[in-house]
């Protein structure tokens, strides 16, 4: 197939798993419906955004991602409709803790597992307290619709997870996402610092994003968070082809022109140019120093 | 002091060097007298932008940077307004030519010396004819003005140039630029995604950019291009604040608050949360193999 048909969701989340899995359902039969065989649900969806307060008691929602309810089901549903469908869920291993993302491809299968490299922390967004900072890299996976990467939330805000998808060859980046307002600063609206840090993956790149955000008020014990949904689909220039508002559940659909695309990235030039020789400093926390140099 | 005035200018040039200067003189002029402190011109003007041919007469122009006429001219307007001047020229050492860029300090002192890194090549932008690929690494300038960071048009593409000089404390990061028309095909037109990678770099570096292109029609012998300006100065979200059109001579003023911006890079905390463990991959072509593991 030389187009893939792509697709964001954004919904609202409550304490019912059940009842969050079966609206993921309806939002991917309807992005089936019209036409998507790669379809992105939001980050953690099972639950509300546990993250906003400090609980232990959140860590036991985390297992083996073999056994979690919201994989077991969609590997189903993946199979009946043939689509592609890249899962976030909390991951426990052992000891450790992980904001995984299950890819599943067209057969049901679970094609690999991608756990979140970049884990943020702040007031409403207490990550590092709740997951393990991820040790899997950027994988690309070749699934029956197509090469797709796959990062997860605060991942979206570092340029080099985008480009090292890119340089393994990803056709299209998904983002599954929980972000909102902000509980220590009311005024700070970072939607479209969000969207537009995104964007300019995609045109840097010239590989489309897909970002499915969620939506609804969530009260914690400390905290309360709004999210913001203005989920987006962008083209290889970083364009916004569809976006969703910032309240309302939603299904977007997009084709993407394979071929075109691949012929763009090959021809503008920016991946014959690059100076893998001059990027050591990427490697440093603080521009200065490499890992060799300290030892 | 806790602000920085920077402007972006546009102009359109022709092969008379001096008139050529004389107009950039009079944009800097102008911008000083806004306030400005930080003044990019654009990338080449003491000429029209030869590389539209492949001609080796124009491998004449390239000389060493402490005999360029723009150079020389520019230290005495810098240490008269006092302003900081990135200066781009066509620089020749011994049989290499540089697309280079002076860093001139408000004493009229050049700090140092940037060679653009990436250099493209298509038709009417035959850059890898006239340029090595530079060797300096991303220098960023400590100036009286404060720590400035600054790449030439086509690093501009480059995620891995804006994260490196923002690793080592860019405060802004310049853009001197040449870019239009594109003569295989009038229909593609890049000024937005041009725009949008800039903006994604200021995004996710929490660092303004400011970009100044050239303007005008230029005549090769076989290629034509029309230079599209919209130079542009973003805040550290990455929004445009200023914007020139696509075809007239343009001063943009704006003023920055460093400490804010200062304060916003401290808390955002993607430099807090980055993986240099994970970025290997960024120092390959090919995201597959480490300049290690080929010997």
């Amino acid at each position: 197939m030389s187009t893939l048909t792509v697709a964001a969701t954004q919904m609202a989340c409550s304490w019912d798993a059940d009842a969050n899995i079966a609206k993921g359902e309806r939002l991917v039969r309807q992005a089936a419906q019209q036409g998507a065989r790669l379809i992105l649900l939001q980050e953690l969806f099972e639950t509300p955004y546990f993250c906003k307060d400090v609980d232990y008691k959140f860590m036991e929602l985390a297992g083996p991602i073999s056994e979690n309810k919201a994989v077991r089901h969609f590997r189903t549903i993946a199979r009946e409709l043939e689509v592609v469908l890249p899962i976030s869920v909390y991951e426990r291993d052992n000891n450790a803790l992980y904001n995984s993302l299950a890819m599943i491809d067209t057969d049901g299968e679970v094609l690999g597992v991608y756990r979140k490299s970049h884990i943020p922390d702040g007031p409403g967004y207490h990550e590092k307290f709740y997951f393990n900072p991820g040790d899997t890299g950027f994988p690309v996976w070749e699934t029956q619709v197509g090469r797709v990467g796959a990062a997860v939330c605060w991942d979206q805000w570092f340029p080099e997870v985008a480009r090292i998808l890119a340089l393994k060859g990803a056709e299209v980046i998904c983002y599954p996402t929980a972000i909102g307002s902000e509980p220590q600063d009311p005024t700070l609206q970072s939607k479209n610092h969000w969207q537009r840090t995104m964007q300019g993956h995609a045109a840097a790149n010239l590989t489309p994003v897909v970002a499915s955000n969620r939506i609804g008020f969530e009260k914690g014990d400390k905290a309360d968070i709004t999210f913001y949904g203005s989920s987006f689909i962008t083209d290889v220039s970083g364009a916004k082809v569809v976006e969703a508002n910032e309240t309302d559940e939603a299904v977007l659909v997009t084709t993407l022109d394979r071929e075109a695309n691949a012929r763009t990235r090959l021809n503008w030039g920016v991946f014959r140019d690059r100076r893998p020789d001059l990027y050591r400093e990427l490697l440093t926390l603080d521009g200065k120093h490499t890992h060799a140099s300290r030892t």
